[in-house]
């Protein structure tokens, strides 16, 4: 307790403007006009896609280097200042604002891919690389790197907030696609978690703890990630079920069976009209399944007859695949595009993602608990889920003037999270915690755990200075 | 510094005898005969099976429940002495040892399978139970638990262990299995370090540090195991090759490839005619590779077909596979009784197993590199190794009477080591750390990582209470 104690008090010293005016001195005299202080651009840094409001940083600095984040953390430690990672500002919980001020440090400038090991099935990257940039670099190896969160994030953010998507419930997350990472800590030592080595057992898995620490254990400077190889084959399919539950239990039948699906997404009957008003599909407006399947020519064959197969026993279909590459384009672009599509059923109004997850079993029930409470809600929220993983979406648009339907559709978000946790499911699948859900956390977790995640937090951070505020409050 | 010179001086408090009896009195009145004391039941408890002397505990207790855990570790906390936990003692680098005395924590009783949640593939299951009486239990289910480290080790300790085993090519680690863990932590509070959803971003990742920490965080009482559907299909081979090389560039092919292998194991010559002399096999005398495929009826037609062309163009082969159990049987029980084979190359050495893993295009140069220094050491050492993962073992057989030989063997296994960390890999894959790989961690991690360990150790167990003298030294 006294050890606590001790630090918060170092905690709670002030932000004071001083010493932020000496850190900023201290990093122009480093980094010249590398250091921006505009208003624009600090604004532009902070968070924009939340509740939240925008919390701006003091400055925002672009490292080229390692030895340069060292630096920028080393200066800010002296002086008592947060550091607060950008990748792309993609994240959806403001886990980039700056609650406390402090500098930014935006990886622009470090998107070099430094090595492909195509025998060894891995690559090394600076954190600034996007996964399209990536996956862009990879075309000509056959080689991909497969976590797909929508967004064209950054590598070093995906693996801040432990990042997954459409993919996932194939290839894993970004906990299961990391391999090593290079680490600036907050005593300004750089850390290597794990060697190139496929698995280990050498010691505590610091790889997996600062994977979705989002910048509060350290600051990701290089990231060593698995890649898989680009599949012989690709068939993708749609079909459409005549209820949600009919979708849910062929997504765990299909799981169940051994089929290895590359992706299974739900889309709600009010998605699918989005997505149609949007992408023009013409498609049939019912709860819907769309498929991918990855193998061999006669292995994609064999599972999207399996799979058809199980749809017709819920009483889905007519299940319709396509092998050609423009077809299936047409169809996931229009999935990427959900989110964006949403506009279409309301011009105009603000767009509120958030994401929970809970074990299969549950998914059917805590989805059709959902709209009814949408319903009930008077919100128009559509749903898309990674139906794989038990983990779905809510985007909620929003008349951000009318405070009446803003205080409905915060009070249905807090109940779809009571709702997962009451399920045995987490806050969030794949968002991440940031400032947004970190009241949720010791519900989630339980006093206890929660206290172990923040007695690792004040080691591996005693002063609070890496991204504070968010995940465990100190 | 004042706050780690601060828990320095705690730590370095004796375990003095005194404070030992108090707790063994206080523990015998808790649970009577259930406290044991017996010296051939404290000798049991502590290591055999690695070059370090046998450190018993002062004495062993048999919890029946997490409450129990809890109870142990107060008492043992308020005396300040250490608490070991015990599985089934099939580690291999001293990890059940008592170096400070104190009290092992044998999960013997603890061995029920709580619950087995089909449409969720998962179970959760007491730390006793061993990874054969789970997949007994699931026999009927449709499911299986796919880890298999050789021993019928306790769920429990390949946890703890972070163990893998010869399917890991295909269904991971432990790291890659483990759902959530109930664990005691050293201050007695009980945590669930996740929910039961397949996935999750909220916050810090404290599964995943748990398991590979060898009981020197917490103590795990129950585990959420995640599991997979019995493949259809399941079809195996043998393909012996002109050289390690060609063993290694076609396991490097195949896994190119997308072949989603099941299994592919290297065994050197020597490891050949430990398993003819042994099963009595008749297997031609060379390097090989034996292989595993599951999936549809035709699927592991496909992968057994195309990894076959592999081979020829690699020099290896005749590729014979067989898709009857009793003969796949008798191949995979070879494969499993390899170390115990190895008594048939030398009646009544000593066998001392250790094991390295590097990235996979470094694998054929390091094992013929071991291979060559295997030779130059005159030590009797054979090979085998889950070639897909880049991660292999020596056997060691040797004569502990013979001075000479016992010392070249010991450097032997340090030049492995060394070997591997040159080629970026780690000084053990699956086996870990406990005393016998201490040594070789701050050059793998280097001092800064090591330091960041023994942080969160200290964050975790100030008192250093939990299996101390294992990984970090405090």
């Amino acid at each position: 307790m006294a050890v606590a104690a001790a630090i918060d008090n170092k905690t709670s010293r002030a932000r004071d403007p001083a010493s932020i005016a000496k850190a900023l001195a201290a990093l122009t005299a480093a980094f010249g006009n590398r250091v921006v202080t505009a208003q624009a651009v600090r604004e532009q840094h902070g968070n924009t896609v939340t509740w939240i409001p925008n919390q701006p940083p003091d400055a925002v600095v672009f490292p080229q280097s390692t030895e340069d984040v060292q630096r920028i953390v080393r200066i800010c430690a002296e002086h008592n200042v947060p550091v607060i990672p950008f990748g792309t500002g993609t994240s959806l919980e403001g886990h980039v604002n700056a609650p406390q001020g402090g500098v930014s440090i935006d990886f622009r400038d470090m998107d070099k891919v430094l090595a492909v090991h195509a025998e060894d099935l891995d690559c090394v990257v600076e954190p600034g690389v996007t996964r399209k940039a990536l996956n862009e670099h990879l075309r000509d190896s056959g080689l991909f790197f497969p976590i797909d969160p929508g967004a064209n994030a950054s590598l070093g953010g995906m693996a801040a907030t432990r990042a997954s998507g459409t993919n996932a419930v194939r290839y894993g997350t970004m906990k299961d696609n990391v391999i090593a990472l290079k680490v600036v800590l907050a005593n300004g030592e750089v850390i290597d978690t794990a060697r190139r080595a496929k698995k280990t057992s050498a010691g505590y898995d610091l790889t997996r703890l600062m994977v979705g620490s989002e910048g509060t254990l350290g600051i990701v400077t290089q990231l060593t990630l698995k890649l898989s190889g680009i599949p012989e084959a690709v068939s993708g399919g749609i079909c459409p079920f005549p209820s949600i539950e009919a979708c849910c239990n062929t997504a765990i039948a299909t799981i169940q069976s051994g089929i290895p699906i590359a992706r299974i997404e739900l889309l709600d009957a009010l998605q699918v009209r989005a997505c149609n008003l949007h992408s023009n599909l013409g498609l049939p407006e019912t709860s819907m399944l769309l498929l991918e399947f990855h193998g061999t020519e006669a292995s994609v064959a064999e599972q999207s007859q399996r799979f058809g197969d199980i749809a017709a026993e819920f009483g889905g279909g007519p299940f319709t695949w396509a092998t050609r590459p423009e077809e299936r384009t047409k169809l996931w672009e229009a999935r990427h595009h959900a989110a964006l599509s949403n506009f279409a059923l309301r011009p105009g109004a603000a767009m509120i993602a958030t994401d929970v997850c809970v074990p299969l079993s549950r998914l059917a029930e805590c989805v059709t608990q959902t709209q009814a409470d949408i319903e009930a809600s008077r919100i128009l929220a559509p749903i898309v889920g990674h139906v794989g993983d038990g983990n779905f979406h809510l985007t909620l648009l929003i008349d951000m003037d009318d405070a009446d339907e803003v205080k409905r559709a915060k009070a249905l978000s807090e109940r779809l999270v009571e709702r997962a946790l009451a399920m045995d499911g987490t806050c969030t699948g794949e968002h991440g915690v940031g400032q947004g859900k970190m009241k949720y956390l010791e519900a989630e977790h339980g006093p206890a755990a929660l206290a172990a995640m923040a007695a690792i937090k004040r080691a591996l951070d005693p002063q609070n200075i890496m991204n504070p505020g968010k995940i465990v409050a100190l």
